[in-house]
């Protein structure tokens, strides 16, 4: 998916919402585990519930790898289980030597058949590089996280005065255009999400960390938002979490139209196009 | 696999070799191609090989996870074929927010029992502590790896004058000990391990890049070998592809034999136990 088919999803849906599909068979309804597939069943139920009030799906890769075998199945059945108009997102963290991010480029976007891949920036440029060769995918480039340890090393400064997420955001735009990379902004960076846009002005920011982990919708859109939007908010728990019994599903919908709402509202109010 | 017995088997086998099970369907000999399971069948040969001669194993997870829910599966066999006085890496190159990595915790100690894994700093403590939380298990930071994009961020100058990747080095040593905790150095940056060494004096490097990459096993013993040898030095297709033939295994084993054979030599020039 490009830049102008996505932008066209967020104006007909009004919606900025990523679902995050971060599936834990502790955590999902004790009836669906006695299904032959319990993460994809209850995958599907949840996207059946969403998918008219969020325009992206991310599942966490390690909510899969923790299965083993079986939980890349389910990974592999939920991403062909997503309909084409929702844009998907591989939330994997990669990153390593060239030849070897090559490998997983085509286990995300052939064989996965995902549209962008989250990676970290600490191995550089041939590093990226082979996520980039594939047309309509995209890198979703850690810049400032929304964890607690985001302060450790992001926020080194260089001799220079800038922030080492600061350098992150510089050399990625010589390596990558903003049709083909976004970046991480956690939520809980509230007010240091304006400044980021004024160095990036065109990219779309995935922006994770508003509720469980405390980022303010409001402030994020109202700072984050560009003249295409540029924001894709993540949340996860709170939404696929909204019920742990039987109407998990509808409860999952009724929290998904929620913020649905909110953002519609943001983007009358925030966006300039 | 704690330091000591790590150690122990360096001294037993007068070697301090890691074997990278970097293994592709499109290098390995094509009479393996009609097994059911090529991928273990060439890493069973392979190990059965190599096992005289090296003391780890370091299947990189990208070339598993390409073949997807089978690749899992060709990775945990392999795991569970390695022998028990061999040290296992997952290099995975993983890291996320705590709850997140905990996964990858539980996938890659508990579920594939790898002794250690690959870990990317950028997400700073919270990504890292959760693979600390496993007695005798280890977590191995990147440093300064060997590929060309390790100049760009890792090179970076902080305000203090510390290059990124010294930072990394520093803060790592308040989270965790030299028994919990090994460092990536990339063997293409020969002379400046000795400037590595001193700053972790105790901790085992893991170094890549021997070999195809360029990287000198003469330098980075002489400069990185501590009293408890702390080297393990990776070596992935100079072995497991010495020959593409069906006597892979044999010409896999003579090429161990002769860095093994080195790795004595240096062992005995380098090492002040």
């Amino acid at each position: 998916m490009n830049r102008d088919q996505l932008f066209a999803q967020i104006k007909k849906k009004k919606s900025y919402l990523c679902v995050g599909l971060d599936t834990d068979l502790e955590k999902i309804p004790k009836h669906l585990l006695t299904t032959s597939d319990p993460i994809f069943e209850f995958n599907k139920r949840i996207i059946d519930a969403t998918r008219d009030y969020c325009v992206a799906y991310k599942p966490n890769v390690a909510f899969y790898e923790v299965q083993g075998a079986k939980g890349w199945e389910s990974l592999r059945k939920t991403l062909d289980y997503i309909p084409k108009d929702c844009f998907t997102i591989a939330d994997a963290k990669r990153g390593d030597i060239g030849n070897t991010s090559s490998l997983y480029a085509r286990a995300f976007f052939q064989n996965l058949s995902f549209d962008s891949i989250t990676v970290a920036p600490y191995m550089g440029e041939d590093s990226i590089k082979p996520f980039l060769e594939f047309e309509d995918k995209w890198v979703i480039l850690l810049i400032h996280t929304s964890n607690k340890g985001s302060e450790d090393f992001q926020l080194l400064q260089t001799r220079e005065g800038k922030f080492l997420y600061e350098e992150v955001i510089f050399a990625s735009q010589r390596w990558a255009t903003p049709d083909q990379m976004m970046y991480v902004v956690g939520a809980t960076h509230g007010e240091k999400i304006a400044s980021i846009r004024m160095l990036a002005p065109d990219h779309f920011f995935l922006v994770p960390g508003v509720g469980a982990q405390g980022g303010d919708l409001e402030v994020v859109s109202k700072e984050g938002m560009n003249e295409q939007c540029g924001l894709l908010v993540n949340s996860s728990r709170a939404i696929i979490y909204a019920s742990s019994k039987e109407d998990f599903a509808e409860a999952a919908r009724t929290e998904a139209r929620k913020v649905r709402d909110k953002m519609d509202q943001y983007l009358q109010e925030f966006a300039n196009p």
